[in-house]
C-alpha cells in the first residue's frame, strides 16, 4: 500500500484540515466486481451461483494480497473449477480476472487512492481494469481518484489519459494523475508551489560582507559582486541551507543568526512563486575557498564598497534590502529565529520562525 | 517557441544565476542532421553532394518555420529532384525527413529546450527524431534537455522514457521531462517543492478571537475551535491569501497587519515541505457566515477561553504560536509587514516582508 502518500497526506491534513481537502488514510476497501453479469451468457443455476459466491468471496480476500500475480486456481486454493461444465467455468473466471476493479483505499473525503503496488501487469488488463473501476467508483459515489503510475509503468500514461484522467505532478520516479468523478468544483488539493532560497548576509567585526562574482549570469550582473545565494534542498531548514550555500560557494563557515526578511514573488521558474529567504549569518572562518564550477571569485568586501555598487544603489529591492541588513547590524530590528517545536497533531518536529526579543538576546535591542 | 519557460527562468535566474542552474534563454540554434551519411547507400557524386548542400541550406531555414508540417519539395521551393536518379533522391529526403534532430533552443547553460509546439506529429517520427536528436546533442557536448510534452501527446511520454528521458515535473496540461547527458553530478534545477498555507488571528476590540470548527477532520480535532487556514491560491499574496481564507471559512472581512511568525515542516503531503503563516488580521466586519462545505461552525470566542483548550494547551507547538500572538497583540513584538518592491533585474514588482518598524507604527512598541 502507498502508506508514504497517505501517511503523509493524514500528518499535512491536521493542519489544514477542510480548506487543504487533502487525502486521508482510510478504511481499506478492497473490492472486485464482475460487470459482466447482465450478459446473455451468464445465465446460471442457483447452486452454481452458490458456488459464484463462495469464490468471489474467496477471491476478495485472497486478491489483497497478490491480485494479478497469481494463477487463478492457486487464488482460490481449489485443485478443479466446479463440475459445471469448461465453458461456464472459463466465461465467468475471464469476466472476474478481466474485469477486476483496482485495488484501492478509500479516503475521508470519499476519494479513492490506487495502491501503485498492485498494477495489472499489462497495459490491456490494466485499460479493461481502469474502466471497470471508473464505472464501479462512479456507481457508488466517490469522488477524487488518485492514480500515481510508477516511471516503469509509463506505457499506462496515454491510457489513463485516454480514460480522462489529469496530471497532477511528478517526480522523478512517478506521475500522480488524478481524476475528479462528481459533476462539482474540483477539491483535490494541489501540489508544491513554491521554490524557496535563500541568500546569506555574512560580515565579520571588521565590518566587510562576503561577496561573491558568480561564472553564470546575465549580462546585467556582469561586475556585479553579490550576497552568496541559492536554493534550499529537498526537505532542508532554511537555517541550514543558508549556511551550506555560503559554505560551498566561499568556503566560509557560519552559524545562521536570523532571517531578516523575506520576499514573495510569482510566475518566476515553471510558472510557480518563490520565496527568498534574507539571512543574516556570522561567519566562524575567515578563509575563502570558492567552488569554481560556479563562482568567478569571492571576497570580503568593505560594507560601505558594497553597498555604494550601482547594481545595488539603481535597485529598488535590493536598495531595500541592505537598508534592513544594516538596521539589523545596528540592532534596531529583530529577526526571526528559528526554534525546535513538536505537535501531537502531526506527530513531527518543525521549525518555528519568530521574534520575540528574549532579554538575553544580545543581538535585538528591541528586548 | 516555449516563451512562457525561458522568459521565467530568465526572471528567476537573475537571483540565483549559479546556484539555481536555471534554463536562460539563448540564441536560437535551430539545425537539421542527417544522421544516415554514413551508410553505404550514401554515396554521392561531388556534384550531387553540391545539389544536397544546397538542399540542406534552405531546408535549414524554411524548416524553422514549417517543419515535419509541410511537403518536402515546397519546404525547398523546388518543382523537381535534382536529375540524379530517383534512388538517391527518395533516399536522400528519407533520410533527411526521418531524421531531422527536434527543433530547439540553446540555454547559457550548455543545454536544450526541445520545442514543444514543433514536435511531429506521429510516435513513430517522435521516436525516430528523438534518437536521432539525443546522438546529435550528445556529438555537440550539449548537457540538459528539456522536453515538455503536452498532454495530448501522452502517447510519446513512453517512448521517451525508453530513451532515457527521466520526469521532471508535471501539470495537468503538459510532464516536463528532463535529460542530463553528461558523465558529472546533474546540475539541473528542481521544480517547487513547498506548499504554502496562512492562518489568521482575527481579534476585535473585545478581545474575541475568530475561530471555527472544521467539517471534514481528524478525531484529535473533535470539538477543537481553531483559526480559519488554508492553502494560498497559484501566485496569490500571503497578505491575500490569508483575509481571503478568513472571509471564505466566516464571512467575516479583515485587513491585514503583518506576518507574526511562520512554521517550516518536511515530508508533508507529496513528500515536500510546507511552509504554513501565522498572520495578524484586523476584523472590520463583525457578522459570521460561514461556508456550510468545509466548516461545521464559527464564533467569537474569548481569547482566554480559547487558548485554555486542552488542544493549545497540550501542544507545544500550538502554545508557543498563541504566545507570539498574545505578545504582538500587547505591542511587544512586531511582526514582518508586506511591501511592495521593484526590481530590474526581473523586471517585476515583488512583496518584501520585514519588520524595520517606523515610527508611525502604532502597531509596535519596540519602534
Amino acid at each position: 500500500m502507498e502508506s508514504s502518500l497517505l501517511d503523509t497526506a493524514v500528518a499535512a491534513a491536521s493542519l489544514y484540515p477542510a480548506a487543504a481537502r487533502r487525502r486521508r488514510a482510510g478504511s481499506t476497501a478492497s473490492f472486485l466486481s464482475c460487470s459482466s453479469c447482465s450478459s446473455r451468457d451468464c445465465r446460471v443455476s442457483a447452486s452454481y451461483s452458490h458456488s459464484i459466491s463462495r469464490m468471489l468471496s474467496g477471491v476478495r480476500s485472497a486478491a489483497r494480497k497478490k491480485l494479478f500475480r497469481a494463477d487463478p486456481a492457486d487464488l482460490l486454493g481449489v485443485a478443479n473449477w466446479p463440475e459445471t461444465g469448461g465453458g461456464h467455468q472459463q466465461h465467468w473466471w475471464t469476466a472476474l480476472e478481466h474485469n477486476f476493479v483496482l485495488e484501492a483505499t478509500d479516503d475521508e473525503y470519499g476519494g479513492v487512492v490506487v495502491d501503485a503496488d498492485r498494477l495489472p501487469a499489462d497495459k490491456a488488463a490494466f485499460a479493461r481494469s481502469l474502466a471497470a473501476s471508473l464505472s464501479y467508483w462512479k456507481s457508488v459515489g466517490k469522488k477524487g481518484v488518485w492514480l500515481k503510475l510508477p516511471v516503469d509503468l509509463a506505457e499506462f500514461v496515454p491510457l489513463a489519459v485516454k480514460e480522462g484522467f489529469k496530471y497532477h505532478h511528478a517526480e522523478e520516479s512517478y506521475l500522480m494523475m488524478t481524476y475528479w468523478i462528481p459533476d462539482e468544483p474540483n477539491m483535490l488539493p494541489a501540489n508544491a508551489s513554491h521554490q524557496v532560497g535563500v541568500g546569506g548576509f555574512v560580515i565579520n567585526d571588521q565590518m566587510e560582507v562576503l561577496v561573491v562574482q558568480e561564472k553564470y549570469h546575465g549580462s546585467s550582473l556582469d561586475g556585479v559582486w553579490k550576497l552568496p545565494t541559492g536554493f534550499i534542498l529537498a526537505s532542508e531548514e532554511i537555517y541550514t541551507g543558508a549556511s551550506r550555500e555560503v559554505k560551498e560557494e566561499t568556503g566560509v563557515d557560519t552559524e545562521f543568526v536570523d532571517v531578516v526578511a523575506f520576499r514573495h514573488a510569482h510566475n518566476v521558474a515553471f510558472q510557480k512563486s518563490d520565496l527568498f529567504f534574507i539571512c543574516m549569518l556570522r561567519p566562524v572562518s575567515s578563509e575563502i575557498k570558492i567552488d569554481e564550477t560556479e563562482i568567478q571569485a569571492a571576497k570580503w568586501m568593505p560594507l560601505e564598497e558594497f553597498v555604494k555598487q550601482p547594481f545595488i544603489q539603481e535597485d529598488h529591492m535590493f536598495q531595500k534590502i541592505m537598508d534592513i541588513c544594516i538596521q539589523r547590524l545596528r540592532k534596531c530590528y529583530c529577526g526571526l529565529t528559528p526554534h525546535h517545536v513538536v505537535s501531537k497533531f502531526d506527530d513531527r518536529t518543525s521549525t518555528l520562525y519568530y521574534n520575540v526579543a528574549e532579554p538575553e538576546d544580545v543581538n535585538c535591542s528591541a528586548a
